[in-house]
């Protein structure tokens, strides 16, 4: 087998996740971790550095996984280590994944350089069984459906309401609309009607439930137009039941193979941790990026240049003898 | 757009197939259909030719798709094609595909032509699912359960006994048993266990249920150990239910991503016509061969083998934008 040498960047959620991931791999061993934060005040067991020693690390690596957040880490972190590192990341503002693809790939062709852009699951896995879809089945219609699964971004919006001490939003699909569409049947679906909102509270003392929930429900952008539902908790119950971070969803496609024969691809992920299950995406492309560098094959690439086999520890052989 | 000339060879079920979804692609242009029999007598509007006259369209052919059949048809014919031509084939027989893929590669390589084995959804994207699933869930339990769908090789058997005028026989799933998979419950799973055969049988005149229902039940190797319910039914209720070829199926993964957290990994095919959908990603397969060729890229390719991207007809910049 091969084995590879990787370190992690950022030690969040995901860098976390990473880390413990790891130790689910034979091949791939862990140098280090590079933190912006003093190394010492990192809780855990494995070697810890911080990010300004890690240019001295460049022959001791053959890959990087980026793990610091999407909106302000990776445009900064992601171009600048492409120099030195084969990088994945699994950076998520789909909007600006056309740019950040440009920018890798001009620094990785440069520096002769693998940097695997945008794994994890969405963009990742979703993005790819979108595109197995719609390639295979071009008369149809792709439907995504988020959840159930905790969001980051509106837990932190709701907890920022006053009266609000502990909060967290799950976004949860319309069951009858996944439903509905799995029987082949037409639906509307849109972003807002295909999901709801629930929201668990941890009032502070005084606060007022009715105040509360109006200022949640109608928060632009946030919950305004989405069917919202705002359930009142104790602290207990709140530790006890809503500190996981799970999450998950559903890609479908309805397609038409000719004029009465209806097809339904259907690709799902239920995870206990969203973090985790990233990371754990983003190792294997971790392994295929070494295996691209090996063989030459620079530049930025998202998880469409890559074959699949390149994922897996096996060899091909015993990729088709086993698993085909 | 990239177009691409392809022509069809042996014109059964997947070969109307191939015919039928040509149709819905705008980048692949049907040059003929090629068959061992008279070409006169096939029910087609589609220029048919007999097989022989294959050679004189070298050079205007980029891709055959191969439709024959894997027990006979294929072992013969792909290594022979892929002299002249890059080929796409369905070939299903599991166990045999290492010496298929030998064979094919160096055919292909002495020729330089492209050889796609083995796609269609299983093998094909059944496999690539376990493929992916395995390499970002290391630990952990892959299932696969076939149908609803319909069995050719049951069907053709239950014809054969005595007093059997016409039959299908069902392949369903354990539903009880997918669903405690996806529920992250443990399962004891064997082929056997987990499926049950479902058979409508309509009678000749003179012939008695218990004998033919015991004659189904008992046959070895196809019914002999599964739970097997036998229907029996009219002809007009055969003629209107029974005469499709739906299929389906589900790939799961149950993966640890550590010692508390589980991921379910799933994907999902539930297809009115199996013919027609594998067809649909033979096709889009042969797209894929078509810019291999063009990269010069030879040899026998798998599924596991092929960058996603090379499935689609838009262009990498496109997909990212629009997919990612
Ligand atoms: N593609 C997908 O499917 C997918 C799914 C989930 C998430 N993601 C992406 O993954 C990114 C990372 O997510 P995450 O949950 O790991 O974010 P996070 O926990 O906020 O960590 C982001 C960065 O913040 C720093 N940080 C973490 N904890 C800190 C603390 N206590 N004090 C100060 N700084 C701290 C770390 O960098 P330093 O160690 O350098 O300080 C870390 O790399 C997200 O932005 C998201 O875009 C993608
Ligand atoms: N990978 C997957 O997921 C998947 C799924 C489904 C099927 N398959 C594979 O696809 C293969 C083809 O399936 P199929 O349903 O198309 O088989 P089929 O209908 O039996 O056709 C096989 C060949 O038999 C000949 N033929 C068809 N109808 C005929 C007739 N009426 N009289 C004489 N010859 C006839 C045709 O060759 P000529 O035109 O040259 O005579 C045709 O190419 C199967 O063997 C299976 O292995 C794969």
């Amino acid at each position: 087998m091969n084995t590879f040498k990787v370190g992690i960047v950022g030690y969040g959620n995901l860098g976390r996740g990473v880390e413990v991931g790891l130790k689910n791999t034979k091949d791939l061993e862990l140098v280090g971790i590079f933190s912006r934060r003093d190394p010492k005040q990192l809780d855990t067991t494995s070697p810890a550095y911080h990010i300004d020693e890690l240019d001295s690390f460049k022959d001791e690596i053959d890959v990087l996984l980026l793990c610091g957040g999407s909106q302000k880490d990776l445009p900064v972190q992601a171009p600048q280590l492409a120099e030195n590192f084969n990088t994945v990341d699994t950076y998520d503002n789909h909007n600006e994944i056309p740019t950040h693809f440009e920018k890798l790939d001009k620094v990785a062709k440069e520096n002769n350089t693998v940097a695997v852009l945008s794994t994890g699951w969405d963009p990742g896995l979703f993005s790819l069984n979108r595109l197995f879809a719609e390639a295979i089945l071009p008369e149809g219609d792709t439907y995504t459906f988020w959840g159930p699964g905790l969001s980051q971004g509106h837990s932190d919006a709701v907890r920022r309401v006053e009266g609000v001490k502990q909060a967290v939003q799950y976004t949860m699909p319309q069951e009858k609309m996944v439903e509905d569409v799995k029987n082949k049947k037409k639906v509307d679906y849109n972003k807002l009607s295909a999901h709801k909102r629930v929201v668990y509270v941890v009032l502070e003392e005084q606060a007022e439930q009715d105040k509360v929930k109006e200022a949640i429900i109608t928060m632009p952008d946030y919950f305004e137009g989405y069917e919202t539902e705002v359930h009142f908790i104790d602290e207990d119950t709140f530790a006890s039941e809503h500190t996981g971070m799970p999450h998950g969803g559903t890609v479908l496609r309805q397609g038409q193979t000719s004029d009465k024969q209806t097809s339904v691809y259907q690709f799902a992920l239920d995870l206990d941790s969203n973090p985790e299950f990233t990371a754990a995406v983003a190792i294997a492309y971790a392994r295929a990026a070494a295996k691209l560098a090996r063989e030459k094959v620079f530049g930025a690439k998202t998880v469409f240049d890559i074959a699949p086999g390149y994922l897996s520890p096996k060899d091909p052989a015993d990729l088709r003898r086993e698993l085909l």
